[in-house]
């Protein structure tokens, strides 16, 4: 079933009758968004490489002193496309294909800025705890040739491009990092930010391959909009949010891979929890499908040595600071989510909710400070009895 | 359709075909959890009075060394009984002696800790902003009538009983705070917790009749197990729900008044992704009904008057720490809400998920030291074209 059934939303609209749905659809997902038209040339790209296309607008109310500030974002999910035994200069180069394709379809529905998925440009190997291939997909931020390909298309189609990759720190001792590389749409590589919180989870001990990122909460200003990057596990750590959003972002992106049976459920919550207590915009983006691989591991949960660990569930999304989201894409299929916001609705929303101006940041600060103390003593109180 | 549609959940479970719903549960709500059974004499009572009993339990797995730590936890939403025009006496006696027979059926159930919902011995006429007869409702929090029958029923029944009132602070020049009063099942006032963030937002500036509380993160060592509550608005808020976590509660209440034009996509998100994040129990528990008052006001949305501000959509529910959840109470009637929760499953969830070890909080002391300054400079890369 797991690897079958496509999504929650296709479901309801199917069985749920009119009426209900649109309750149901309502509490489940906030107001409804309207779709953007996707362009032939684009749908005909997709159908002809096999994935899907989906796009929605997110408006925001129109004000007298400050034009709409209207982006369209797009996030692409997919499969790796060769098997993980190929050479890896083969499995690199067919997914710089893949995403080259998919990166034309979104510049043909308009897209400003994209994210791709978390370490994109290979398997997800690091369940295995082998540093061997793996270890060889890992590339400099600057110029390695992932980036080199992010600048051309960058160019190409003016598009702010987010390129989450395994990289290699030559400047500190060959070290790796979890990395987010953020060219403009001049194809200029503006910086990178890597991963803050890395799990220790299951099959993922990643920190196996690299440790905690050091580049902070840092907000990248493109010409189309303040973008930040929390990548995958950050996602479970609400204070991790929250940092992007008193540093300024406007559009958080969440590229993670991540599987059914570990956190399926927590995938609609996390993200879209993060978008409305900070007053952004968020895209929860994973991959799609399952990836074999060549040497048996174990998942340190009793059971039998395998070669995979469970399907990665696509669903990406993007949700809004007023609590509405768009529906996910595929849990099945590669696909492109097209979304066209206004950024305006990030500073509405604060002025309504008011959760930046009521979040006592003072508080917060004295607390945690007195908790990181070794001798902390928390405040309770005990019963008597 | 608002005042009629009585939950998702309902709707789901009488539309979708079994196979397909299985699935869109596991994704919606987590895996799924075994009802309890409500003893017959708990029915009745439910059936004479006209209100609904859910019971549900979260198990954990067993272990060696520590036996389960089983507790059952009670959360109780409400409309109110009689017209706001009627004598303030009147109308909290009859809370009263509504919340007495609920409670009572909660007791039948082995309910060992119960919550009511935020200022259950009023409506929440915060709403109109008039001071008058509204300020009547607050109550000295240590010996005032709803402490007083708090105490009786705690005793009676053997119950941690967690009681959200108008506090009326004589001490400290007859001030009001919206507050928690905690009752151990001895009938002791073990103490209280006051509302951190206060909401403006919409027909509440709540600010208007009390501040941000003065309590902190206060968290309540009971014989069942440790609770902290965090007053509704507070649910909007990540950090705050994290330093209770972080002084060591094992189940956060946020009792609440909220109504659907609201908040009602961001309910079933955000007291959820806290026991996520968080490793704890989370019980979200908001009032049921549309509540009237004598004159009319406005609600700053460029409407005409009016005399009430909307449907309170109860829907009150209890996450896990695991991503697993309770279906919600009625949108549209009374009910009482009964979970089972194994208390291990905070440690085990810990162990599995190691959100607390990968917190970094020394890492967000500093930075939110930082952002608090009035000269902070965010750390934004900007795009030099």
């Amino acid at each position: 079933m797991a690897g079958q059934f496509a999504s929650v939303e296709e479901c309801l609209e199917k069985n749920v009758p009119e009426q209900e749905l649109k309750e149901v659809k309502r509490i489940l997902y906030g107001k409804e968004l309207p779709t953007i038209t996707i362009p032939e040339s684009a749908e005909k790209l997709a159908v002809q490489h096999s994935f899907d296309i989906q796009g929605y607008a997110i408006p925001a109310a129109k004000e007298e002193l400050t034009p709409p500030r209207i982006v369209r974002v797009g996030v692409i999910q997919n499969a790796i496309v060769k098997e993980t035994t190929a050479p890896i200069a083969e499995q690199r180069a067919a997914l710089h294909a893949r995403i080259s394709q998919m990166t034309e379809a979104a510049a043909l529905c308009g897209v400003n800025i994209i994210c791709f998925q978390e370490a994109w440009t290979m398997p997800f190997a690091f369940c295995t705890r082998e540093k061997q291939p793996w270890c060889e997909f890992a590339e400099n931020p600057d110029n390695g040739p992932t980036t080199q390909l992010c600048q051309e298309l960058a160019r190409k189609f003016n598009m702010v491009i987010v390129s989450p990759i395994l990289e290699r720190d030559e400047i500190h001792g060959d070290t790796l990092w979890n990395t987010a590389v953020v060219i403009s749409n001049t194809g200029y590589v503006l910086g990178k930010s890597r991963k803050n919180h890395i799990p220790r989870v299951g099959d993922f001990n990643e920190s196996t391959y690299y440790m905690e990122g050091d580049t902070g909460h840092t907000v990248f200003q493109t010409q189309f909009g303040r973008i930040a990057i929390n990548i995958c596990y950050g996602r479970h750590h609400p204070q991790n949010w929250m940092m992007y959003g008193v540093n300024g972002a406007e559009i958080v992106f969440n590229p993670s891979a991540t599987v059914g049976g570990l956190s399926e459920p927590m995938w609609g919550i996390e993200a879209r929890n993060a978008a409305i207590a900070n007053s952004y915009f968020t895209c929860a983006i994973n991959r799609v499908g399952t990836e074999s691989f060549p040497n048996e591991f174990t998942s340190a949960d009793g059971k039998p040595a395998h070669k995979d660990f469970g399907h990665f569930y696509g669903s990406s999304y993007v949700a809004a600071p007023d609590g509405s989201r768009t529906p996910g894409l595929s849990r099945i299929r590669d696909g492109l989510l097209v979304t066209e916001m206004d950024l305006n609705l990030c500073r509405q929303v604060k002025d309504r909710w008011g959760f930046r101006m009521t979040q006592r940041l003072d508080l917060y600060a004295s607390s945690l400070a007195a908790a990181i103390q070794p001798d902390y003593q928390p405040p309770v109180i005990k019963d008597v009895c």
